[in-house]
């Protein structure tokens, strides 16, 4: 059994503590603002926008190192709707690079909410795409989300963290575009 | 009616010829070394692994003016496993850029051929992701793709071709890892 600490209490904060519960693993769930609170879990959900990112690390460097650090975020500037980092970087290479003794992974950032809640999109079991560089990292978080049964792929390395903002990029564009609803999405078909 | 000119006999080139006639169009094929061959359709589809399309644009360059440019590669170095455009550019940019008075739009780079000619994926109608600058252009392709009982999504202007890259690398990357089949990949859910 696996603690996941979820920092974040919003749609996708909830929704992932949801899959954790459902997988028979425990949630603690901790408001982004209360960063008082220590961190209990091995595995540390950043599930906050990722305007947010730069002051949790700055709060809790030293408690999350040596953990599994999970960067759900998509670096979007919604006033220009343009990717905020730079085109060769990500935001999960500048966590990295911001927690070096973390080891941080990619994942959630391609999936909406609502398909992570109710398990399935279009029919297909939710996959949840992740990237990282370090193996059992994302053998950990492979588990929690297998145990609430959702499927994963593996995108590679945290490189690879590029092209998941990449594709969550398109798949917001196309929901606020309303060609797609906030309940769709790239489905992973096997 | 449409005439579209597929360059390139290959799988995609094959089923995206097989999409136009079943929907209707007229489909001209012609093989990607036929450099004396003119074209004749007003969409020409660029059915061509990435590194041919140079010299079909070298060879080709005025006769494509005026016409819509459907550019479907993916700029991969298999031997590397990386992509072979600057971060911040892609294929499609590149070739609208060798191209200055042809309406170039990305499609197709995002399907696995035989998902184009099944017409569905994973339960799913296949659904194809393009990008441009030009909405009439855009707009003539669409019809195509539409008649032959597939979707279409917009993903904007020629610069998200960038992403839709990526999202292909993505795609190509799991099935080559077996993660996902050949038939499958990222399927659009509404």
């Amino acid at each position: 059994m696996s603690t996941v600490t979820v920092i974040g209490t919003g749609n996708m904060g909830q929704a992932i503590a949801g899959l954790v519960t459902k997988g028979g693993n425990t949630a603690e769930v901790i408001a982004h603002a209360d960063t008082d609170k220590a961190v209990t879990g091995d595995i540390v959900v950043l599930a906050v926008p990722h305007a947010a990112v730069a002051e949790i690390i700055s709060a809790r460097k030293d408690q999350l190192a040596g953990k599994v650090v999970v960067d759900i975020t998509n670096p979007l500037d919604f006033a220009t709707f343009s990717l905020t980092v730079p085109a060769d970087s990500s935001a999960a290479a500048q966590i990295a690079e911001a927690l070096p003794d973390s080891k941080v992974v990619k994942a959630f950032n391609t999936n909406f909410g609502p398909t992570l809640a109710a398990g399935t999109v279009g029919g297909q079991t939710t996959t949840v795409v992740l990237a990282g560089d370090d193996a059992e990292a994302k053998a950990a978080l492979v588990a929690v989300v297998a145990a609430a049964g959702l499927k994963t792929v593996d995108a590679g390395p945290l490189a690879r963290a590029r092209e998941l903002e990449a594709l969550a990029y398109l798949q917001i564009g196309l929901a606020a575009s309303e060609q797609i609803g906030w309940t769709g999405g790239f489905a992973v078909v096997s």
